[in-house]
């Protein structure tokens, strides 16, 4: 913390006045002062070596400049990661710790071309190359002999990994996979790092063997030559072009034009060609679903890290920021004195709260059905499934809203993208997206409520996190209890009604002659808005049960303001999802008119706490990376010397005025 | 139209289906057939002139490169305006006709460093400028002998014009203003073009004579040197750096010490400074208000704009896209096919047509209010200005999210900047904030909403806009009506109800012992949703209204849809506010579920009329600049033309792989 530069006199202010003690919550957001000690620890290791720093902000540079900084970066970043494997004798733990959170996102600011080896490569291999074929590849992947990176989506298809067309079609005459990509649209498109960086990769392709198709299978392939790095004969590899963000991620293409790599080179764990081209099966196939529920949670932890680096921001800046005059007599009040500020910011802040929370759940769920999965128990794999679709696709678009919202709060401020708003938008705004896009995520989720709710109504007993549908399923429309716990029974009621709603109107709409298929289209409208209203329920009531459980021995103080923090999460969602609390429950009028209050209440009560909350989050000025939310509340000086730094400014006139300007008035252009 | 080449199967089929004449709905929009063909014209002849071609795309360009091309852009849209202005004798009507609409925006794609030239500079001079003055000056700039833009916001200013700091002090000896900038916080910042693109500059500063202040005026001042461009001495000039979009705009900052300017360039139309310093007062300081109103409907205007732009894309993409396969023995149906993809694009087409019918209802009232205005009344100015603020904010909001929506709904491909999806969401999320920020406009209304509320309350008759509130105040909860008309009724009772309940908290909190302005601040959040919702009851009843009017003497064909579109939006608004509607209305379940399956039903009717919607909003290929939204659905070989553009792609291996990568790999680096 820069705590020995001079703070805005506002900003300390708010420090001072802050009711609980910081470093408590910081603490107990990290999981315990010790790991408070050691996440800060490893970020003065990191960040001291200077990778982070740029020469000229990344921001002004071109495409191409963008692409081998981030390069720069990330061979830089992972030679310290080595560094620190050796010296701390960790394997993937050091990896973790730096490139998980905010920390690496922070240095690889626009993401970087080498992720994809340590996340998808060498996982793959781990998981489904046989014990031979890991002690080749692992061993040369972990020298960084090869650098992979992960194929699987094409031009053409993405979410449906059925539809992919490439094909390697195995030719026992010279015991070879034959790979080709028969159309444009089965060129693989967007595998991070594809472009230009690395020289192996898994491809995804459909495995023909004696004239039949097997599905897809995973097979590793050379794409460059190792000491020239020139792209083999039959490889078209190159990069997909610029995008919203991420644009140091190297995203590419890569066709096969009847490229031949050894029958060793299917990786064989689960599934077998033999040399004459028979087809041996995978005893399960559900073994690859843990890889991707992994993913997931992940997703929904790095989430949290946006949150909470855009609310930090956001608040900071709206402490120092000052505005208008609605008394004549005295000065323009900070604009966080504003309600319709606080209610930007303060649900922003609970947001991030209750997404670790949710994300702590569901990862101690996670291991433990992993743990079961060993026993050959896969019971509760569909439940942990369905939970962990809709939470990503609802994680991932409420951050994306709380992002923007912090970044339209900032005015035109928040606009520039020394704010880092913009750029944190366009990372967690591609989470929407990639790992299963978020309708279809949602609609997943939808087939199995369908059938829990069918499950609840034939009285069968239901798994934990779906188990209020049985309750709902018995008794409806209870008596209207206008307290937390009645708001959180609330949810279930109407999470349950509209499952329920959507199950009738599937069945009603079969009666009146359409196909199943045809009747679930028919209602997927209904069914996704189904879908987000269980992930609400979870997210809320592990929200409020994981605080109980984590405060249980903090200071009175902290107590306090952690439940304020839960009390104005639940409510905001409860005024938000006020028509469906209507339709399906007995609230009232007069209920709602209360929460209204209280909502307004909380926010008052939670104001002058704003500043220590977000310091909470402990992120340092060079993972806030922001003109806007440094710890010293600097933002004027901060923004002019960024403004600065643009090499359009390292000249008082540009050429472009001899060109074109100057001429152009003259009438001479 | 690119009818040449060759379309794309799905899409021509889409084309064959439509039910109704594709340019009678054109002609429709624009307002008539020969106003289509004018249209037409002046795309072709400015898009000949090949202005809007890149050798690079832009987004591989540098921030310094962008602004090059910028100006570049800007100067020869510019010639060619002046030319068709001399060619067609005609004075700022070639000018809107090229630069309003899409056409203008699609040349200057990142923005342009003289828009505010012509936007602002030269009508502030008609304006405040008295006839000597203008004499002097407008000649001067529309020769283009000068460049000027306009300063007002300031570092540390924005929205309050009160709060800034710049000063212009009056020094009767040499009958000079001195300009200063105090502090840093008083820095201009912002301003478009004012960076290193003009040399001249309205300066908007608090006036100072014989020691008092008199609030904001206008000041002319030159900033660089005519012949050389340098900044001349106590001006300091330069960039505020890169942005989340625009980056073409050249936005700058601007400092003064002690800068020197003759009396007369305080721009007097309204006020003068005498020799002796003496200060004449304005007669009436309403009359600004004008183009504040004007810049508004404008945005409006080109919020239709954006919106026809994106949804075009996503539609056309959506049917050209194969996904899934819900059916085993079908092949993978068009995107477009599903439910959720029409609820996000369809809602979108209509959205355009509500704001664009919205938007000329509130252009004839803001011409008949001028008139009026001109005659010296002013009744019905307070009640436009509410009128523009709530729907300057409600249009820009809702257009950014539409715009948003059709970018996630292509996938990852909307992820791409060649989908052109990014790029226009930087472009409509900006206005959230320029020309007033949204949530601050949304309670500049509800001020005036308040007012009429207790007029209506009084028994005062009320303007046309907030009629309703009388009629609400007289009688609430009206019998149910589940019709397109008792929808609309249904909206008013709630917006009345709405404001009501807000009216009544802020006398409860007043009662309680707070002053009025903190019972306004503790009410704000309900009032900014009161806002919105009297602003929802223009638009939907506008828009049912004005289409009622337009397809009088269309097809039956075209009337059908148009319809269509319209019980579409109203009914999807309905299911948005159920919560507000089951409060203030009578509105049972029962209803609710038919509105549920009437918008459902809607959908899948127009389902089969998607493309030909957006086809009729006639948008070039070179104005939506779209690989996935292009006329003939060449989506994929568009893609990969684009990627190959990227000067990543010119190498096969880039130097980072030399520099970097290898010598890492190699444990070198």
């Amino acid at each position: 913390m820069s705590s020995k530069t001079k703070v805005n006199a506002d900003l300390q202010r708010e420090r001072d006045k802050c009711s609980f003690n910081i470093t408590e919550l910081t603490n107990l957001l990290d999981g315990g002062a010790a790991m408070t000690e050691e996440r800060r620890r490893r970020e003065e290791t990191v960040l001291k070596e200077g990778i982070h720093i740029e020469e000229v902000p990344s921001e002004y540079l071109s495409h191409k400049e963008k692409y081998e900084l981030a390069v720069k970066k990330a061979c830089l970043l992972f030679k310290l990661i080595r560094r620190l494997q050796e010296e701390e004798n960790t394997g993937m733990e050091s990896f973790r710790a730096v490139l998980g959170g905010s920390l690496g996102a922070a240095i690889l600011q626009d993401g970087s071309p080498l992720t994809l080896h340590y996340v998808m490569f060498i996982p793959t291999l781990m998981g489904q190359a046989t014990v031979e074929q890991q002690a080749y590849w692992i061993g040369r992947a972990f020298n960084l002999d090869i650098i992979g990176t992960y194929a699987q989506t094409e031009l053409g298809h993405g979410t449906f990994i059925r539809g992919l067309e490439t094909t390697a079609t195995y030719d026992p005459s010279t015991k070879e996979f034959v790979l080709h990509s028969p159309t444009l649209t089965a060129y693989k498109w967007w595998p991070g790092g594809l472009a230009h960086s690395a020289n192996y990769c898994i491809v995804m392709a459909q495995l023909y063997t004696n004239g039949q198709c097997h599905g897809i299978h995973p097979f590793v392939v050379q794409l460059r030559d190792e000491e020239t790095h020139m792209p083999l004969p039959g490889i078209k590899v190159g990069e997909i072009g610029a995008k919203l963000g991420m644009n140091g991620t190297n995203n590419g293409f890569l066709g096969f034009e009847h490229v031949r790599i050894p029958r060793e080179h299917l990786l064989m764990k689960n599934s077998q060609v033999l040399e004459d081209g028979t087809y041996v099966k995978s005893p399960s196939s559900k073994l690859t679903y843990g890889t991707m529920m992994f993913v997931r949670v992940v997703i929904v932890k790095d989430m949290c890290n946006y949150i909470a680096k855009a609310v930090t921001i956001a608040t900071r800046y709206s402490a120092v920021r000052r505005q208008s005059q609605p008394k004549p007599d005295e000065p323009e009040p900070q604009i966080l004195d504003y309600l319709t500020q606080q209610h930007k910011l303060l649900v922003g802040i609970s947001t991030a709260h209750a997404f670790q929370l949710s994300a702590e759940w569901i990862w101690n769920m996670y291991n433990n059905v992993t743990a079961e999965l060993e026993t050959g128990d896969m019971e509760r794999l569909p439940e942990l499934h369905a939970l962990s679709c809709c939470l990503k696709a609802v994680t991932t678009a409420e951050a994306a809203s709380v992002v923007e919202r912090c970044r339209l709060a900032c005015g035109g401020h928040g606009y520039m993208l020394a704010s880092n708003l913009p750029l944190t938008y366009g990372h967690v705004t591609a989470a929407c997206t990639y790992e299963g896009e978020n309708t279809v995520l949602l609609l997943q989720t939808a087939r199995y409520l369908v059938k829990a709710w069918q499950q609840a109504a034939a009285g069968t007993s239901l798994p934990p996190t779906v188990r209020y549908l049985s309750r709902a399923a018995a008794a409806r429309k209870p008596r209207w209890d206008n307290s937390v716990s009645g708001l959180l029974h609330g949810f279930e009621t109407l999470a349950a009604g509209k499952i329920a709603l959507c199950v009738a109107n599937i069945e009603k709409r079969q009666k009146s002659g359409l196909s199943y298929e045809d009747a679930w289209n028919m209602t997927s409208v209904q069914l996704a808005e189904a879908s987000e209203a269980h992930c609400r329920v979870f997210i809320l009531s592990s929200y409020y049960e994981e605080t109980e459980r984590l405060v249980k021995s903090s200071s009175p103080e902290l107590r306090e303001v952690m439940f304020q923090l839960v009390d104005l999460y639940i409510v905001y969602w409860a005024l938000q999802r006020i028509g469906d609390l209507l339709r399906f429950t007995s609230i009232s009028e007069r209920d709602i008119e209360k929460l209204q209050y209280w909502y307004e209440d909380l926010l008052t009560k939670l104001r002058p706490n704003a500043v220590g909350l977000v310091d909470a989050f402990d992120l340092r000025d060079e993972i806030l990376h922001s003109a806007l939310g440094a710890y010293d509340g600097r933002v004027y000086e901060r923004l002019m010397e960024e403004a600065l730094k643009s090499p359009l400014n390292a000249e008082p006139v540009n050429q472009s005025f001899h060109k074109y300007l100057k001429p152009f008035m003259q009438g001479k252009l």
